[in-house]
């Protein structure tokens, strides 16, 4: 483990999934949480999953945010080699909408959980702060930003309709 | 929070979620993390929903796994009212095979999320798994164990496709 | 009961939801019933969404419409907490285009009806009718009200392809 | 109007739709609502549903609930040619398992709503109770008794998992 | 029998179905078959569909071909009330892209078939030629035509990807 | 043409299919069409394929039907060789219960319509009784028994929910 | 087999598809393998379609790539008629977005198999890249030239989200 | 490469996928191609993968045909890593059918083919011909035996409904 080891990782399958993905980025800031983010693919950048995944823990990152579209198999894998939560972001796919993103992420068998968020922006952004909340759980500070984020949040929406 | 609270609650929208569910008590039996389940359904006790949903930090839990089906609000409404980890588990309906509970549990909306697991008793299961993995974060007792139990997970799938 | 409450509730799930549900709106304003609309979050503002049901019936309000999109909690949640019929909008998502709202909204257990309409604006459009058939049950005038707004729908289609 | 007409009307497109629409007739009796139950093909006895639907109100009915399955028309149909809240229950279909008949019900244009419910018998029992929450606005014993029902099926969810 | 009537009769469900609808009639006006069309509404204007559903036969018309999306209920009344050959046409829908309108118009009970065509504009160009097919079994001319009409669509078929 | 041809011909792409076609044949003796079936593979048999449908006119058939399932491509090809009217029965199929076949046999693009029916036995016994109505518009003879069928159908449908 | 014939033939079943088709030809031309490609409609020019399947192999062709959109019965037909190894193409379709071209062409029965790729421009460029791992296998050449465009591709996925 | 590696390798995620996967082995057999069988799970062994799928080449094989079901990622993972052919067979899932296996297997992005077959038994049985067919291309026996093969699939077609 480095001292300078985020405790969340972001990786995802392409650069064009950034624009998705960088919302669990803005909700990590948002919440005080440090993270790191790179590209990562399944299919193209095999050996380079392979160490990133096996040696995550050691390196002290303590959760995983894995997005990716279409036959989503990064988050799966990653959560093949490495005990630490993942957090799987299904990347909106061109034809199926994001279905088939969510299906392949999802659908683990028993033994190797994903933690599987909506399809898009949403689910990006969810996975920030469900990183977060699982951080939380040992960071009495973070878990008094996240209450004050979510009262916000509450706060934030107005009763009317219009303006 | 009770000295006696178990770090996991499970909650489900009926007794006839339990033979799904109890996978993810099976798993956390094997993992040595206790656990405490009951039924709570979101639309026939909304109350009770409420009440658990609101105490349930301050009871001590760390993590609760919640398994509905059909129109499954359980486990997002559960993770409305509280800042701990939510994982739901979409159990498999009768006519759309539960296709209905995991859109119903995995499409939340930005601000509140819900770590989706595999439809029906391997997703059960993983919610077992996945809850251990947060929980090992900051208990390296648990950790150990858990590495152990992927290492025999591993162990256990033979080669041979007949004996 | 207090003598302003008008019959009808309009709640959605997110101000965006607006364009969609004013169709509820307008044509309870062609029907000549009154109505009041806000927003509550069934996710983000979970403590409105209790005080809103469980005191409706009270209030004096006799339907509750309730629109919202993705894991669309906001109809079903209200059902549970109140006795009044409760008609409930899937507005259009993203993603999977309003197919994931529709099964959130309308599978739900048998205990705790929602009255389901169409995906969008005509869904929209029909829960104010459906509202006004509710209503006119026990008011003539409506009734007659809304006789001539059917009929004049029926005479307002034109045989003719094109001009 | 005729005295001996009750207020609820349930027609379904088969008689093999009987095993499921007789859930609604059920809940009927638990909440003291008379009804009458017929076989009414939209496809195979089109002048059968004309003369059925064009009546229903005239007759003294308040409330038709209307059941079928694969291209379910009847509740559609039905909805065209009466002022009268009519209820659609989506009978789970062989090859497509209701969601032929959950489309055929729900996607109504803007003009003419059906209240969909889910597929099957679920849908089934709750047509019969939102049936009699829209009675109930204009009969309070009924609202009583229904208060009662929906407290006593609260009640009836034991928190154990198991005997 | 009217002198004047001619062999096919379009029906649609909204003058905005049109636009898909007439390329029916264009191939019909292509393979030299008169046709009539009208706007008639299952839903707005029932008793439109039924006066010509009921009388389609006796004015004269040979095909019916009925275009309509969403809940698509024309199609199938018609045939329930015409012993003619109903070809239906699911119009694109808005939300679920078709696929509503297709299963509401394929999915039709043993004993009232509608001949169903692809969703949108390929589905009611077919129609066109499909109600020509149906035709040209008594008309050894237009027979002559269709098989003209076909060459010259094979003919048509260039062999190179691009100019 | 030969006297014997009878004016129906029933293909299917397996034995296995013939219980569900069956139906065709039982509606077509029902209504006293001749019909003449057997088995064609459009993958394993594609040469019997295209000597029977390059050949059904000539020897005189009036309309085939054509069932299949899974990538049910033997309608759409018999179609693409025949000028005749093809009927197509999309039979259920294990895995995607004839959402596979349905698709395959309806999405046909412009310039060669394939006449689908429902998924399975009520689709194939539809598409028995679709013949016969096209063969009725030039069989009065036909015409009438096709008239005593529907009407006799009619009649069978008792109001009765239970005996 | 002639000297010229290239060993991959892409055959499409419209035009339109080139955009998409010519992906595969990109892929190819990358990795130095000829291809010849035209447009060849198993509806609207069967014949066609027969006369290249069933002489694509004496031809010199070692692969066929056969793309269609909707019901796309182009790769299952001429794998029906070859020996060769026939890689089908889902073109995404407007309606449906290519669910129904990938089904129609994945769910072939035993007995004939289509090697079937992903919806649209993807499947198309992997199409152009399975035809060379094809060849490669009797191609040392070829083999290497694939290993080196494998690399490059490995090589080209930088780690960083934003330049 | 040793003397004794058979030309195709079937892997599969689960000692469960053998019953459909030996429908592969069997049609192998029939062709007279040897092969070698082992379970390797992406998620419970990824070392075992990885160690399978960056050796496959250099010790011989020449095919990899890989089976697995629900978030399916041997096969797309299989292919990251080595540029032999790799055969996808989905099977059939529990929930889902097979259409999650299906989209996670299908759905690969540009630069990693997977050549993906038929949900279940008949996508096992076709991947083991497609198989022999990519092998047959450089191995005239097999090719000969191949074509023996298909011509008696064909001549196995009986044209009677009925024995």
């Amino acid at each position: 483990m480095t001292a300078s080891t985020p405790p969340v990782a972001i990786i995802m399958g392409s650069r064009s999934d950034w624009p998705t993905m960088k919302l669990a980025a803005e909700r990590l800031d948002q919440l005080g949480v440090a993270w790191e983010a790179k590209v990562v693919s399944a299919h193209r950048t095999p050996q380079r999953l392979y160490d990133f995944a096996t040696t995550a823990k050691a390196k002290g990152f303590k959760v995983v945010i894995a997005g990716a579209g279409g036959a989503a198999h990064l988050p799966g894998m990653a959560a093949s080699m490495t005990d630490l939560p993942v957090l799987g972001v299904p990347v909106q796919s061109k034809a199926l909408k994001g279905l088939d993103s969510l299906l392949s992420i999802v659908q683990m068998p028993g033994g190797v959980p994903v933690a599987t968020l909506a399809i898009g922006e949403a689910g990006a952004a969810n996975a920030g702060i469900l990183a977060a909340q699982i951080l939380a759980l040992s960071d009495p500070a973070l878990a008094e930003r996240l209450s004050a984020f979510r009262a916000a949040q509450t706060d934030s929406v107005a009763e009317t309709v219009e303006d």
